[in-house]
Order: structure tokens, then sequence, then C-alpha cells
């Protein structure tokens, strides 16, 4: 094979999990394709389907699986190559041999799926989906369902997505162990970076060392990079800046690695050889407000808990820079850490970098009687609920200093008795200070995935020794 | 901007071309939107369709053209941000300031396109589409035209392919500025795995390396590159395997830029400091292949007669190695070269690695007379038509041993008077040899364009002296 398995029993054990939790119905799962670029031979490097790698592990487009919950049968549909394909592929695997692999006895070719879920629907019997992200597969599905693309969406099985999140929000230790290696990649990312960079690189230069640590562990990003001198602009994927002496370097960067696990860091650092003090003082707030949410972490605390303390931690440090004033619970409360720092603590981490995203975060994140929260700020914290045994997440707390947006406070004159805005007016150009590192839920409270990387001010700076 | 233009006019002018050959009706340019990888917001790199960047420019997601062949009306349809996007994008020009950028004065949200197109459709007129490459716009089109997804294919408008291909394909000197440019990051590109190969390295460590010079340049791949010990299977995007000495590595990679010209250079070069006398003899076979087919490049010659005389090239020195009999005229006649050599000696590049392969190869590399001949070998040339000043094209022979092809004619006792089996049985095992550089065809002749990357064997050998 040319892609990694874990032991077939593996997949083998989670479907019959899977179909026990369904009970009834044929479930689909849609593995994917490639994506064409700028024509449709020219393509994307290929992404499986994460739901369909973890019930079906085979690395290869053009699959798609089915589990029938009453009888058991399984098959894998796909399509063999022909003896010309041969010519120009190589001797590659059969769909038959793959499906062996995994433990799956049954295969057919592609085209037959549509009349496997048809005559399921005719019989009355339920076929269970899941949401389908790529356009290709939500037009095959509105075929076989005889639904209008437009409406695939709402053939989703709710019951499907909860048994899907209940299994994959628990990470087996094979899962950990390779999260751990793809962590670890992701530190030498980031050190090639602080470690890297000069003053007069455009951040594109940067971002390349980045990404090549990845290409060399036989891995690839697990999302875009973001690494900006503005990092206060959240959703920036810009690399075409000069780095400067002076200026504070955000990288939010991370691999997957050749079994598609993430990681997820984030390190800022100073473009010359230390940070200034003012830079110093909002970092060290940072950190503390990080360190302390992950004092927090174990089973049976809420996520939405630990937001909250690592927010009344942060606008402690803000306070005795000066730019909050007043009870710093009550601020919190009242929301005025959101002009510092507008989204959640952190989410769940896994085969997808945020883990069972396309699921969706009211199943993934919180819970039938947790509903996650509308306001600004808490609105885009993805994980609120309550901690588990072998959750993997994320902590990334950051202070973001955003103009566009004091000016809206400002001008609506919101929270004065909290925010020190002559002050926080010195500050507009400040841009932004994240620092994200992963954990897995123990028993009793938390372990760091990876290696360690150097998150103090000290470290950071000693790594700017040039 | 943070994306790069050529000066207003160029834009405005190619519209107007396009205008005035299309005479009456709509012409309606889809733009891309960001590929989903393993969930809708986490993407791959966005990519703006070329033809669209041709004509309007804008190398953002989210965009589409209208041009009204018979008014000169001109649209540019796409969403401004809200107060609330610009928090987490900061401040982006707007569709309007855009538009303005490439002389389009007219902008309208994108959900207007619909009704622009059924407003047209219904007053009887023609809209002129292109065929989708990406599902996404396959379903939108599908909706605005009020046909099924399955029928947009045929909604195609083969007098804009026509006008398309007719203008993309004369480069203007704006573009071949920028494809000397991609051409120059991608020879950096293999003399970074030229000179960092070492036996005992894995592919992908190498192709890291490939890699992160085009990011470093601020480009990209402009394909998927093929960087392995097993030349000769022509589809190869595995990396797995580990170089040792006595292989030979070839390389096909080429940079994107940062205005989206493609470079497109493959070189073969052993795993050790030297080949093996056997794979120098098939070298010198396909370099004096490659500089017989460039000696002939100049307006006025059908690349069918180039990669002809190519392949006649190829035999004669494969009859000198022995692996060839008889008459190489007479054997290239008979399809004898199509057992080392299955695919075309070349193709158009600009835009896209394969100009414009969306449009259709038949529109784009033949003409209404010259028809792509479908047998073996030959049906693989992308480009046979006459050579004109102004195209870019790869030159690129090779000689792939592929066993299982061997096997198939030797089975059926093919051409035994051309060729040397019992001799090629010994080289069963030999691997693939690719030599490729990209060409300005010019007023009289030709031009090699960006710096120059060493081809021959010594030149090579020398880059390997670690």
């Amino acid at each position: 094979m040319h892609f990694k398995l874990f032991p077939k029993a593996t997949y083998k054990r989670r479907r019959e999990v899977l179909r026990t939790n369904i009970g009834s119905g044929l479930i689909l799962l849609m593995g994917n394709e490639y994506s064409s670029m700028n024509y449709k031979d020219n393509t994307f490097p290929f992404r499986q389907d994460s739901t369909f790698l973890y019930y079906f592990g085979l690395d290869v487009a053009g699959l798609a699986g089915i589990i029938d919950a009453e009888s058991g049968e399984e098959v894998i549909f796909g399509n063999e190559l022909s003896i010309d394909d041969i010519i120009w592929t190589g001797d590659l695997p059969t769909v038959r041999e793959m499906a062996a692999e995994v433990d799956v006895r049954n295969t057919a070719p592609y085209a037959e799926i549509g009349n496997y879920v048809k005559k399921a629907l005719s019989a009355g019997r339920t076929v269970h989906i899941l949401k389908p992200y790529r356009p290709e597969n939500k037009i095959r599905l509105a075929e076989w369902l005889s639904v209008p693309v437009a409406e695939v969406d709402q053939k989703v099985s709710v019951k499907l997505i909860k048994a899907v999140v209940a299994q994959r929000s628990h990470k087996e230790a094979i899962e950990v162990a390779e999260i751990e290696k793809s962590v670890s990649i992701s530190v030498d990312m980031h050190l090639a970076a602080i470690t890297g960079t000069r003053p007069g690189m455009k951040e594109f230069e940067v971002a390349a060392r980045v990404e090549a640590v990845a290409l060399a562990a036989n891995g690839r990003l697990a999302y875009p990079t973001i690494l900006s001198i503005d990092g206060e602009v959240l959703h920036n994927h810009y690399h075409g800046n000069t780095i400067e002496d002076g200026d504070m370097v955000l990288v939010d960067a991370g691999a997957e690695n050749d079994m598609h696990y993430a990681g997820d860091l984030t390190r800022t650092y100073p473009g010359g050889k230390q940070f200034s003090s003012r830079q110093a003082e909002v970092y060290n707030a940072v950190l503390a407000s990080m360190d302390h949410a992950i004092s927090l972490l174990k089973p049976g605390i809420t996520y939405m808990e630990v937001h909250r303390q690592a927010n009344v931690k942060l606008l402690e440090g803000l306070k005795a820079i000066g730019l909050v004033t007043g009870d710093v619970e009550e601020a919190v409360e009242a929301g005025a850490h959101t002009l510092f720092f507008q989204c959640g603590l952190g989410h769940m981490m896994g085969l997808d970098v945020h883990d069972m995203e396309d699921l969706g975060e009211q199943y993934l994140g919180y819970t039938d009687t947790l509903i996650k929260r509308t306001d600004f700020g808490w609105k885009s914290l993805r994980l609120g609920r309550e901690l588990e045994q072998g959750f993997v997440l994320t902590v990334e707390p950051g202070v973001y200093i955003i103009p566009q947006l004091i000016d809206r406070w400002k001008a609506d004159n919101q929270l004065p008795q909290f925010i020190n805005y002559s002050l926080l007016e010195q500050y507009r150009d400040f841009g932004g200070i994240r620092i994200e590192d992963n954990f897995l839920i123990t028993g009793n409270g938390h372990q760091l995935l990876g290696k360690y990387l150097p998150k103090t001010l000290k470290e950071i700076e000693a790594l700017r020794n040039y």
C-alpha cells in the first residue's frame, strides 16, 4: 500500500461500535476525490475524508463505504484500474486487496452505490449520511437520494452525526501516538520559524521554511499557515509583508502527519532579538492566562468554564498594565474581555485540526442541554462541553488589538467602566499575540502533547539570539 | 491590493478583443472559490480560474464577470465585506475598488448573477460559458441556466472557447516576462534537488526542498511534483521510496509565480555521483532527441512533425544501443517508438501548466482541419498544430521502460522487426528518463525561457559532485 494503516482490527471494531449505535438502516460514508486546481486534471494534494479514514482507513480517491446496520454487511465501492491505467500508474493494489487490509470483504464498482441506496430507500429503510462539504459529493448524493442538490443537507442523519462524534471525540492510544508525532513535527516547524527569521525577510520566506519542515517529514500543513506581523488580523493568510525589528511575528502552523492527524501550535516572537517592554507585558498576560487554563484541564470541568477563567486571568494581566479597570470577574461577565480576545480558547483536535467541524459545532462542542452562546466572543468558542478522558484539544489565548473594533466600541461607549480607552488608544498599532499548545485529557488531569516548544518570554528570546 | 496586476489597460484591451470576436450575447466568466480540504472552512490555497485572471485579473475568491458583447457593459459580481467581516480580515479593498483596478465600472452582489443570466435567456440572448471544472460552479450554472447539473457541459459555447484560445495562445510580452520568472524559479527548484540529493534520502525529503524554493519565492507548485526513482511510472506522485546510489531520480517540477504563470521543467539525475554507462547511453539518446526537436521550433512547422522527428532521433539513439533495429523512419511510422515514449513531446504553457487544458485539447492543440490522432502514443500528444509566434510550449522527450507494456507487446508479438526484445529484457528494471525545457516561438525561431538549467550528462554529473 502507498499509505499507512492501523491494524485492521481497529477499523473493524470502530465499524462494529458504529453499527451497534445506529441500529437500523444503511450507513453511507463518502470518501473524497481529488479537487481540481485550475483545470480538471491539475489537482491539489489528495485529502481523504476524515470520517471515512476513521472507519475505512483507505487513503485513496474515488471510494465510498456502506455499512448495513442490520445485516452487518459492509461494502467498499470503487473502480478497479484497467490494464491501460496500469501502464501509467504502475501496479497498484486492487480495491478488493485494499478492502481486505481494513477487514471489509465486499467491494463493488463505484457506479453501484446509486442502486444500492435507491433499493434501500424503496424498501423504506433509512440511509444515514453526513453533511457533504465537497460539492461533487453533494451532486452525487442528490442523484442517489433523488432530491435537488439544494436539499441534500436536509437529509443528514443527526443520529449518525452523534454516533460519529461519540467515537471520534475519545482518542484511542494509537491515535494519541499519531497526534504526538504531528505535534512534534509542528514544534520543529515553529523552531524553524523562530530561529530562522531575520529582520528584512518577507513573511512568505519564513512560511516556506515552516512548510518545508512538514513536507520533509512526509507530512503537510494541517491548515493554511498564519504567519504575520499583523497578528491581530485573525483570518489572515497574506504573507507579503517585510518583517522588521520591532515587529512581532505571530505564527499559527501545524503539521498533518502521514496518518493525517493534526498538530496546531502558535507562537509569537519578536521580529528582532527582543520584545519591547510593552510587548513583553502583554505577552506575559497571555502566557499567565494560558498557564492558568492548562492548570484547570481535567475531566469534569466544562471548557466554557476554562474559557471564562482564562479570560479573567487575562484581564488581571491587562489590568496590571492599566488597559482594564474595575473588577475583572465582573468585566468578563459583562464581556469586556472580547475587546481583546474575540475568539474561543480552543477546540477539539484529531484527524481534523478543528476536529469534526463539518459535523456541526453544536453536536461536537456542546450537548443537548449545553447550548452554544450567541453573543460576541462566546459565539466563537468551538468547544464548551464538559471535558472527558481521551479528548484532545488546543489551548490558545491571545490579545488582538483591532482598531476597527476599538472604534466601534468607543462610538457605542461600550463598557467604559472596564476599558481604559485613552491608554488603549496608544496601543492601536500593537498587533496581536497568541500562544497555543495541544493537550490530552487524561483520567485525572491532562498531558501536553508532543515535544515541548519554548513559550516563556526568556525562552523565546533565547531562540532569537542570532 | 493583496495581489499583483498588470496595468489596467491590459485587461480592458483583452476584454474588448473578446467582445468583438464574440459579437453578440452575454459572456459569463466564472471565478473560483476556495476548495475545502477536510471540512468546509479548512481550505486548499486559493487558485483563481486562469481565464478569469486573464480578462479580469482579480485574484480573489467569490467573483464572476459578465461582458455584454453587444452593449459592452461589464459587471463584476461579488459580495462586499460586512463590518463584522472586517474585524476578522482587516481592511480589504471593496469589490468596487478592485473592479476599478481592472477598469470595470459596474459591480453587483454575487446573488444577482442568476437574475442577470435568466433575464438574458428569456430575451432570447445567448449566454456564452466555458466548461466548469469546479463542481460548485457547475451547481451554480445549472441553477442559473435552469438545466440539470448533468447537462451543464452541453451548454458550453464553442465560439467562446475558440475566442479565448485564440487570445491566450499568443503570449504578450508582459506574459512572457512572467513566464520567464516562473521558469527561473523552477530552475532553482531543480538545482536544489540535483545538488541536495544524497543516497539514503527519501524522495519526500527532496520534494520538500523543491517545493520550499517555490514557496520562498512567493510562488507555489504549478502542478504536483513528480519526484521518483521509478521515472517510468508516468502518473506517479508517490514520494515514499529511498534513493540509492545506482538509481536515477526523475524530477518533473515547476513553479507558479505570484502572477500565476507556470514553469514546467524535468531533469533526471543519478542517485549517486554518476550515471551508469547503460543509463548514460539512454540519457544521451533522449538528449539528442530533445536537441533535435528544439532545433526545429519555429513558426510554420506543426508540432506533430516536431514530435515525429524527435521520435525518429530517439530511435536512432536506441538503435545505436541495440534496442531498436531496422529503418527508424519506418519504425516511427509503424509506432515502434511508443514502446519507449508513450506520451507527447510537449504542450502549451501559460497561466496553466497545460495551458487551457480545460477548454478542450482539440480546440487548443489542433484545428478544424488537423484532428488529434487516436492511436497509442499519438493520442497523448496535447499539441499538434502549426506553431505560431507567441506560443509558449514545453519540449519533453523521454524513455520509459514499462514492464507491463513490454509484456503486452511481446505477448502480441508486436513489431518484432523493429524491437530487440531479448536485449530489452535486460532493461526491464531500467526506469525512466525525461528532460524538459520551455520555449517561446519567436518570429523566426525560438527562445529558451528562464535561466539555463544544466542538461548534458557532464553538466548534471558536475552538480552531483558532493
